[in-house]
């Protein structure tokens, strides 16, 4: 079975969801799931819509020139994906293994719409992780920090990579490498932002003395750690937590929070819109 | 603004999405909200829409009409309510304070979609909280059963109380009384259901040592304790808490699970399938 | 049965609890809970002793006297409480009832180690719910805030408070009244602090498309919302949340948060140290 | 630094903690922990005591004579543990990676006081995961129980095992099994006990409509799932979660549940009464 998802935004008015689900009817396909949202404050319209397209009288091509056609009238932001067209994923990691264990393990399990086809690192500890899931390593060094992200970017475009998650990878990308990727980047920052911003989160929760500590996954944009929220989560801690704890605290945290925020992406539950994200989840 | 909600249930085919919207659309309404869920496992078709009635080229018994010919046509089970028209909620209690506050306070905040018009209890210990939210108060001892039942129920029906709410109510209410009120009664059970039917759930949780102690709001049905859940909570507790602390921790999962599955059910959120609640939420 | 209840902090050194336990012992008290923490990171010592004082062979000056001359030898700060000298309690609103509910029910419930004597407002709003937990309700208005705070101070003193709680009172008080009352004044921040100080949190949580909002319980200090929490809390939010809906959910756990951490410095849980606190609980 | 951790119980009297308090102090150990709880119900009282060992003044042995000493005159059963005594740990598994995977993960990354040194399944699809962190796998089939059981006791006492641990281990052990080594075996079951006992616990939480999953770590006693509960934790469900999605949220649950308990476990703070545990967490 083959299922359609189309993720749609415009500006509210009268009759989008009859014309959408109209359209999808009249042409053979049958509505599996539709999450809609009309936000009352910006005026914005969102959908979510599956359809099975088997039997669908339009090909591919046709469905996306009829959207086309829909979208200019309705002035709509949209994508099309197809369940059997599954974005190639790349995690690029350091040295900490929690979050990589995470992914690989989850994509091994089909728990993911995707498949990790790429772990690039800066360094060499986790090439046998990568390696005991059968999944390419690529070692790319991060000394010279713009010939590194000539690299990655190469390699990329090389693989027909959709997808960038930055498993605790402890760089900071270029404005450069960011901006033609936006919306696929995904990072994950081991406190709960906008808390806590920057380096040491959890040295920083210790010294505040919060009583939970939290992550954040969010899409990466050219300002660090200000980019639209996936997921979060917390957990509660103590005096009793030292920062060795709460980091410990935190791994069960941020592998949770970042392999949800990719499930959600790769089912394509995720619209951006106006630096904050739409989860149909 | 005058919304209408449409709650819908009918086993699942193609177009049905197509034809509500469709339906909405061509007399001049506009969705505001639609979620819908087609089971796979069951092959049911549920779906909440509202949509904007104002313009709308049909007035209230036409569109029943019209609906009624659509709901043949997919054998479809409906319901419609208009945002104007609130429910009428009686909530019946007996002593504990705690239910009986969080709601009435709620209802005077403007948290809710009904009005809370009637306190009916078997005690008098409540009367000055009903009295202090100007809401009628009435008293119907329970030593005579049949009587008392006999009694509210020729009070619902005067006071066209659409809802009821058990708010710690302490007496089993007979299938005769339940029977045609399902689905317009909702209790509050102090355990996370279906752990610990019966009496004393805390102290049930304290014998068997659990971790987390729960609350469960649910209709009302024949059987006790065994109706189709709203919502639920836990929190945690340890060895430290005895049943007292179990109890006063219980009195917040209590009252925040009612009022919560009150207010679900009051914003046409709730759809109740083969025992069991499909909550848009 | 008289409960005595020691905090204590010092410079961690060995034979503290030995010191302690055999103090309590030796005057024929019996400890029914002892929890301690040395933290490694700063060296510090904490503790928390209760114990059963029928039949000590010392008065409580003797005790006093006793604990002094400990105190010295180990450089401890202490502080001394018996359970029954109960902290006389004032809180202070403006209009939103929500906390204020909450508060004065767990009060009537016995779910307080401590009275709520006095409700004090800036307006008269909340003069009726006072009145219905027949708890003295004086109105200070805060035009001349001055003024204000000068009647504020020598009510307290006169009423011989020990606690004030600010539910969610829309005054910041000044430094001159909150220097001599430090680790006496508990405020409930409508945010999950560090994120969004200030104005409006719920407001910049929306801005911001966090996926939890929370709710912040401290002490007041000088400094605008940099005073040692006590309890945080978070509940989760979508999109389909409006600054409204936020607001709503926020009340609960506003209410919820604010009502423990005033429970839990009345059973004398908490411990200020280095600007953070060591609960207890 | 060698820290012994002990952990007590037996009937409540006056004078425990300053007894054993001073004996540490006398002998000249340092307590960096101390957790006491004294139960009003059961007038039990038990306590973890964690002491500094460098430059005590008696050797093991004469620390273990001078405490059966001790423990007489309270009629108190006591537990010790050094911290350089590190438990050595069997993990049974079937087929589910999972909590396989948790639990090694959090040994190599030092999360644990203890060491897993075998692992044990009844199939052969988990042997590359113990080989890719260097941990001995034995298989060991079940299709003849008796002599299934007789094999892994031979190798449990051959390796010296201090704990099993039931990893989604899909088999039931004899009593003859579990009696001599009651608190010894953790087991993780896929629910939120006490409800759904028994199979297939997604399958049944599907059918009665719970809004709340969840998983309980417990030690195994000879009655199914009737253990002394360790740890239980719960995520949130909707109509949307098919079983599959259940069980895949679950799986999220069950481990994390199991590798906390494990945890604690390991670090002594969990000691057994009436078929309950006391976590000192």
């Amino acid at each position: 079975m083959t299922i359609a998802t189309l993720l749609v935004s415009c500006p509210d008015r009268t009759g989008i969801v009859a014309a959408m689900s109209d359209f999808v009817f009249r042409h053979g396909g049958n509505i599996v799931d539709l999450d809609q949202h009309a936000d009352a404050d910006t005026g914005q319209f969102c959908m979510r819509l599956s359809f099975d397209a088997r039997g669908f009288r339009l090909d591919r091509d046709g469905i996306r020139a009829a959207l086309a056609v829909l979208a200019k009238s309705y002035d709509m932001s949209w994508e099309l994906a197809w369940s059997d067209e599954r974005p190639r994923v790349a995690v690029f990691c350091t040295k900490a293994p929690h979050c990589l264990y995470d992914l690989l393990l989850a994509d091994k399990l089909g728990e993911l719409a995707g498949d990790i086809v790429l772990v690039v690192s800066n360094h060499r500890e986790l090439e046998p992780v990568a390696a005991h899931f059968a999944v390419p390593f690529v070692h790319i060094p991060t000394d010279d920090k713009a010939r590194a992200e000539a690299a990655q970017a190469e390699l990329l475009e090389r693989e027909r990579i959709g997808l960038v998650v930055l498993a605790r990878y402890m760089q900071i990308l270029s404005p450069a490498f960011v901006r033609p990727r936006l919306g696929r980047i995904i990072n994950i920052h081991h406190s709960f932002l906008p808390a806590f911003v920057g380096a040491k989160p959890y040295h920083q929760a210790k010294a505040r003395g919060v009583k939970l500590i939290g992550a954040t996954a969010h899409y990466v944009t050219e300002e660090l750690d200000q980019g639209p929220i996936i997921e979060q989560a917390v957990t509660r801690v103590s005096h009793r937590d030292s920062v060795e704890d709460m980091i410990r605290k935190g791994r069960e945290l941020e592998r949770q929070t970042l392999t949800r925020a990719v499930r959600l992406h790769l089912e394509r539950r995720v619209l951006i819109t106006d630096n904050r994200t739409v989860v149909f989840a």
